[in-house]
């Protein structure tokens, strides 16, 4: 028997023999990402059932040196929950439990195999709300979305992924299990382990449970598309919009090429008569119907040059479709390159104009498509025409954002597709910080290595 | 000369000859914290006017092995921020840059020094508002509130200061500066930095500039005082209020114990003919008068048993009297130990029933007074009649909250007062944890040694 036999035998001895994968035809859909760029083999892939059984996987695999990369719902875009060669995937889609809302915390405690539609749909049916929301959200799973610290659409109105983690429980690299599931919004109990492991992309611990924050349901909603005169104009109104309005919901910015696109992939009619500089998609919700303090607010507001008011759910969903039908379009299209950059709010017009410039230097046939979330300076830069291996408009375009005050992921997370351009957006102190919290919390180096920083090779347990 | 002096020398050839203290009238109000409970000497007192001169203070300390307690308004209740003995006082109360609102991100940059009150002018000048509010507004800063992780009246709203915390400039261990202002609300590039900064006590690094999240300015408030049968009703009605109104500011519990003491104290008369079970202070903030929808979300609701409703600035002044006046009757009525602890929501109202009997078992002077924040589960548990080094009221009452699964701190920190308790209700794993974030960040242990963990040996620097 190989020693990889030998950790396999130990892991069905915990997990039971049907939940550990070697058969390349079962562990296939653990390999690849929803990009379908990032792909490799796994040793194996294990899927405990609990909290417990988690924990005797990551202290057998750290016995045995053998790496591992947690994975959830396996619907990340950077290379982050897929095997690079030879470590083995830890699912937790098994990890199901899913408690009875807390009304009275406006909280629920959720295993991270549950998906975010799940938890949603959980939530609403106690009249509350789980507020992140993104476009994978059948598949997205509470521990991923935590290990990844997903943004999504109303990142502007409650955080992102981390804002919502009121307590966690996760298996550290030596297998101890840290657990603070009580719902406690004020605990000033030392670190924010919880805020720690939000977002370290499975490099820190492997989260196994979560309580998260629930929000008031809000069913009333308006919606608004508007042609805008500018980029510029766009970023002033989403301001003004949040300071005047506690309903603003979800505040989406797109532009001619992707309108375009969207409209020959889909057949849609265009909404206006003609192109627009930029398009701005702002929803309201609230318990009684916002349509009215919206169409206040947009009355005479600056740059609005077209505007487009839903009426009823369906033309509702109507002004969505330009926005949600981008990433199929674009997709349609070719395999773009996804790039997923912040700017400050006051350099976010600046850089959409300027990208288009630095691409066509970098790379003439490069075909830009851009979109974004308005309200926090978050744009996704899509690039079509650009061969899988060709570099040079990943570079330019998170160059500029560099040379802006940007961050080069906003949303996505290094994985491994960013690691190359970290130090670009990240201090080598900053860099050296995390570097030193990483080697103090998994010594051995065994949880997802490769994934923010470059890999180092595995130290024998201690 | 001592090693002491040729310190001094040295860090006044950073900071400047009078900004290095060492004459005992001049060091006396950084040695002695905001309860009077918690004093020690200095080895000096030094206040470096920038980011460079705080880097360079804390090389020159860390190849002394000199501890440092890092300070700012010294408006801590635990002991975090004065010395024990021989520290040097680092104090930053001279990095007082504030620049402009920028309120197309709604964001603003301030030192460390800045106060709390002078940044809230600062954007409200602006039309927009920083949402942190306490008591000690006039003397706690934008270093110390980050460093504690301060909360307040209005948590239950926007968060404590870690959630205001967008970006930050800090000083580690070896004098290494982390820098990231440029305001990115999504980022994930890595672990979050300035989350795990705020709330460590300044064990970690010495905050020295950050930037800050604002929210819109809502002037237009509407204030009502209850009496509630219940404290489980009251934590109900919060529930409700907060599903219902999205202007709910705050919501205040007080007692009858409280009440009383107020009334003797300040001479007030009471707000309803008998006592009630649990007074119940809310209050909602927005752009247009909120009176309303206040009023119609009381309406017929379980469990009021008495109501008045503020109809202008002075009635509403007037109610909110009978719950600021609780710190100085107390402080009035003798020297009080002050706990401030949190529950999950659902166990409060069984904590709050239950902590009188525990403590007059325990001590049968012990003279509780209760008031606390109830929509974020955190009570602040005054006791009189116990003598300063009288411990056993505190571990009666943290002993509670342990087994009802709540923290033994949920805003002032655990400093050095807290240090025996954190056990309680932070798992050895958890300890551990944070035990190794320290020593990967802080190897020779010299940033406020004492505080949160055990004081250990400085060690040499590397």
């Amino acid at each position: 028997m190989s020693s990889a036999d030998g950790l396999a035998s130990e892991l069905a001895a915990i997990a039971g023999r049907d939940h550990v994968l070697v058969d390349p035809e079962l562990t296939a859909s653990y390999e690849t990402d929803w990009t379908r760029r990032f792909t490799g083999r796994a040793r194996l892939v294990v899927r405990p059932a609990d909290t417990a059984e988690t924990a005797a996987v990551v202290r057998a695999c750290a016995a045995a040196g053998a790496p591992i990369v947690p994975q959830g719902g396996n619907t990340g875009l950077v290379g982050g929950s897929v095997p690079r060669g030879g470590e083995v995937v830890l699912s937790l889609v098994r990890l199901r439990d899913l408690e009875p809302v807390d009304r009275l915390a406006a909280q629920v405690t959720a295993g991270a195999g549950v998906s975010i539609v799940e938890i949603q749909a959980h939530a609403r049916e106690a009249g509350l709300d789980y507020p992140v929301d993104l476009a994978s959200r059948e598949s997205a799973t509470v521990g991923g979305t935590i290990a990844t610290n997903a943004g999504g659409m109303r990142v502007a109105r409650y955080g992102p992924t981390r804002a919502q983690v009121v307590g966690i429980e996760a298996v550290l690299a030596d297998g101890q299990v840290v657990s603070r599931l009580s719902g406690l919004t004020k605990d000033n109990t030392g670190y924010d382990l919880p805020g720690l492991i939000a977002g370290s992309e499975g490099t820190l611990a492997v989260v196994t449970r979560a309580r998260l924050r629930l929000v008031p349901r809000v069913d009333a909603r308006a919606t608004a598309l508007l042609g805008m005169a500018s980029t510029a104009a766009a970023v002033e109104l989403a301001a003004k919009l949040r300071e005047r309005l506690q309903s603003v919901d979800a505040m989406e910015a797109f532009f001619e090429e992707g309108m375009a696109l969207v409209c020959a992939h889909t057949g849609l009619s265009r909404p206006f008569a003609g192109p627009q500089a930029c398009y701005f998609l702002v929803e309201c919700a609230a318990r009684e119907d916002p349509a009215a303090e919206l169409a206040a607010a947009l009355d005479g507001a600056a740059g609005v040059v077209e505007s487009a008011f839903a009426r009823d759910p369906a033309q509702r969903r109507a002004l969505w479709r330009y926005r949600e039908a981008h990433t199929e379009s674009i997709n349609a299209a070719g395999v773009p390159h996804k790039l997923d950059v912040t700017l400050p709010s006051a350099r976010l017009a600046r850089f959409e104009s300027e990208v288009r410039q630095r691409l066509a230097a970098a790379v003439p046939e490069a075909r830009p498509v851009l979109f974004g979330h308005v309200g926090d300076g978050n744009l996704h830069v899509n690039v079509l025409g650009v061969g899988p291996d060709d570099d040079r408009a990943d570079d330019a375009v998170l160059r500029l954002v560099a040379e802006l005050g940007g961050s080069i992921s906003a949303e996505h997370g290094v994985g491994v597709a960013k690691v190359p351009w970290l130090h670009l957006t990240r201090s080598s102190a900053d860099i050296t910080a995390m570097r030193r919290i990483k080697d103090a919390l998994d010594p051995q180096g065994i949880l997802n290595p490769g994934v923010i920083f470059p890999a180092t090779p595995i130290r024998a347990g201690g």
